[in-house]
C-alpha cells in the first residue's frame, strides 16, 4: 500500500528537504521527542498529503519555483496530519499502524500526548506566521474537522442504522478535509483567484474520499501482511465502512452479528463472508470512482504541467491500489 | 486557594456568560463530551484567566461596554487554558486537581485527550475568526509555550541543578505566556496602540508569574485539605520550585534526598524540613513580590477605572494567599 515513488517525481526533492525539516524541527531541541520525531518523519512516511500541496503549488505558482510560503504549508500539513494520527491512535488504543508499533505502544500514553500536543502547537504557530489569515481559517478548520470526525466516529461504533451520507461525512472530516483545505491553501498562496482555488478545494474534497473509500475497501480485500494489521480490523473495531453500509442492505443476517460487536466465535469471518458475497465491494469501487472523476474534473482549472499530471496519475494511482 | 468572588465585580456578569457559553460549545453537540463539559466548565473553576481579559477589556475599551470579540477572546484563553490542564494532567498522571478527580482519572485517558484536542481545536478556529492577525500570532505562541514548558518539566524533573532562571522560564510558558498574551489581545481588540499592549503584556507576565510564584510556595505551606492533594506534591514529583531551589543553595543535604528522587522512608518529610529552616520560602515571597511590583508598574499606563482597579486588588490579592 505504500505510493509509488515516482509519481512524486515533481516534488522529489522538495520532499526531501521537509523530511529533513521535520525531523530537525521536532527532534532538535527535544531530547524527549527525539526518537519520535525520528520515528515519525523517518524513511517510512508515504508523506502523500505534503507531496500533494506541493504539487499543486508547482502547478499554481507563478515563478519559477516554490515560495518558502508553499514548502512552509506543506510542513504544517504533514505536521497536523501526523499529530492526528498520534492522537487517535492513541484514543482507538491501535497498537500498531503500516506494520509498525504505533507511538503510544513504543513510547507510552504521555509521550503520545506531549508529542501530538507539539506537533498541532508548533503548526498552529508556523501556520499563523505565513501571514495569510483565509489559509490560517482554512486549516484552523482542518483542525477543528478532526476532533468532530474522532468524536462521530467513536459514536458511530457498531451503529448499524448509520447511514452513507454518515460515512461520508465522517470520512470527510478525518480525511478528505485537510487535504482540501491545504490544497486550497496552496493555490491562495499562488494568488489564484477564489473560483480557482475552490477547484483545488475540490479536488482535495474528491480525492480524499476517494482516498479513504479505497483504504475501507483494503481493510476487506488485503492481506494482514500488506495491510499491517489484521483483514476486516474495521469491522471488528465497530467501524462500518462503505463495503460493509451497502452489504447491511442486502445482508440482514449482518445487522446481527455486528449488533453483537461480533463477540462470539467465528462472527468475524461471518461477517467478512457476508461483506464478499454481497456487492458491498463493488458498489464502493464505484463510489471511488465517482469520487475520482469529480477531482480530476476540479483539476481542469489548472493549465498542463508535470505537477497537474502528477495529481491525475496520483488519482489512477489510488484506484490500482488492489492489495 | 479560591479567588475571592467579590475581586470580579466588574465582569461578574460576563462570568456568567462566558460559563454557559463554554458549557453549551462543548456538551451539546457531543454526549462523549457532555459529562466532561460540565465537569470541566462547572461551578468550580475559578476563571481567573478569562477574568482578566474580560478586565482587560472593560479597562480599555473606547466604548461603554465589551465588544463581542473581547468575550470570544475570553472564551479563547479559558479554552486553551482547559485543554492544558487536561492533558498535563494526563501526562504527569495527576489523579486530583484541587481536590477533586483529573478528567483521566474520572472519563479515562480516551476521553481526555479527545476533549483537549477538541478545545485546542476549537480555541484555534474561533481565534483565527476574530480576523485580526497579531491576535492570532499573539496566542499561537501561548500554545507553543504550553507544549515547550510541558517539555522542559519532564527535563527538569528531579535536577538539583537547574537554575532560578530556567524555573522562571518554564513558570512563563507554563502559566504567565497565556496572561500575558491574552491580556495584550484584549488590549489590541480595544484599538490600543503597541506600546500600551505592550504594557499588558507585562502586566500579565509579571502578575503570571507572581501567581506562580505563590502557587509554588503554598505547596509548601498550605494544608494538604487546602491543596487538595498532599503538602509537598511537586517537590515528590521531582518539580523544583522557587522555595526548594533558595534552599539547595543553604542546605547542601537537601540536593542528596532530591538526587534519590524522595525515596527512603521519611526523605519527603526531611526533606520539607530543610526547606522550611531554610531562607528558601522568605526568599520566594521577595520575588513574588519584586514580580508583582513590576506588574502594578505596567498598569501606570491605563486610565484609573473600576476595572482597572479590580486588576491591582487581584495581585494584592494573590499575595495574600497564605494557605
Amino acid at each position: 500500500m505504500t505510493l509509488a515513488t515516482s509519481l512524486f517525481a515533481p516534488v522529489e526533492a522538495d520532499l526531501r528537504i521537509l523530511r529533513d525539516n521535520l525531523r530537525q524541527l521536532v527532534g532538535a531541541q527535544h531530547p524527549v521527542l527525539r526518537a519520535a520525531a525520528e520515528y515519525l518523519f523517518g524513511a517510512g512516511g508515504k508523506q502523500l498529503r505534503p507531496a500533494l500541496v506541493l504539487l499543486a503549488g508547482r502547478a499554481t505558482v507563478k515563478g519559477s519555483d516554490l515560495t518558502p510560503r508553499h514548502r512552509r504549508l506543506a510542513e504544517i500539513t504533514e505536521m497536523i496530519h501526523t499529530a492526528s494520527l498520534v492522537h487517535d491512535d492513541l484514543i482507538d488504543q491501535s497498537d500498531t499502524r503500516r506494520g509498525v508499533p504505533t507511538v503510544h505502544s513504543y513510547f507510552g500514553g504521555q509521550v503520545a500526548v506531549l508529542a501530538g500536543d507539539f506537533l498541532f502547537a508548533q503548526a498552529s504557530w508556523y501556520l499563523a506566521n505565513l501571514d495569510n489569515l483565509e489559509v490560517v481559517k482554512l486549516l484552523s478548520k482542518v483542525i477543528t474537522d478532526f476532533a468532530e470526525g474522532e468524536i462521530r466516529q467513536s459514536l458511530m461504533a457498531y451503529d448499524t442504522s448509520i447511514t452513507l451520507e454518515d460515512y461520508l461525512e465522517k470520512s470527510f472530516y478525518k480525511t478528505a478535509s485537510l487535504m482540501a483545505g491545504s490544497l486550497k491553501a496552496a493555490g491562495l498562496l499562488s494568488d489564484l483567484s477564489s473560483p480557482e482555488a475552490d477547484q483545488l478545494y475540490s479536488f482535495g474534497k474528491h480525492f480524499g474520499i476517494a482516498f479513504q473509500v479505497v483504504d475501507d475497501i483494503l481493510d476487506f480485500t488485503a492481506t494482514a501482511e500488506t495491510l499491517g494489521k489484521p483483514t476486516g480490523s474495521d469491522l471488528m473495531g465497530g467501524t462500518l465502512t462503505a463495503p460493509a453500509l451497502f452489504a447491511l442492505r442486502e445482508q440482514p443476517e449482518l445487522r446481527v452479528l455486528i449488533g453483537r460487536k461480533l463477540e462470539e466465535p467465528g462472527d468475524l469471518e461471518a461477517a467478512l463472508g457476508f461483506v464478499h458475497r454481497s456487492s458491498g465491494l463493488e458498489r464502493a469501487w464505484a463510489l471511488a470512482t465517482d469520487y475520482t472523476r469529480q477531482a480530476v474534473e476540479a483539476l481542469a482549472v489548472l493549465s498542463p504541467s508535470p505537477a497537474r499530471q502528477a495529481l491525475i496519475d496520483l488519482t489512477d494511482y489510488n484506484l490500482s491500489r488492489r492489495y
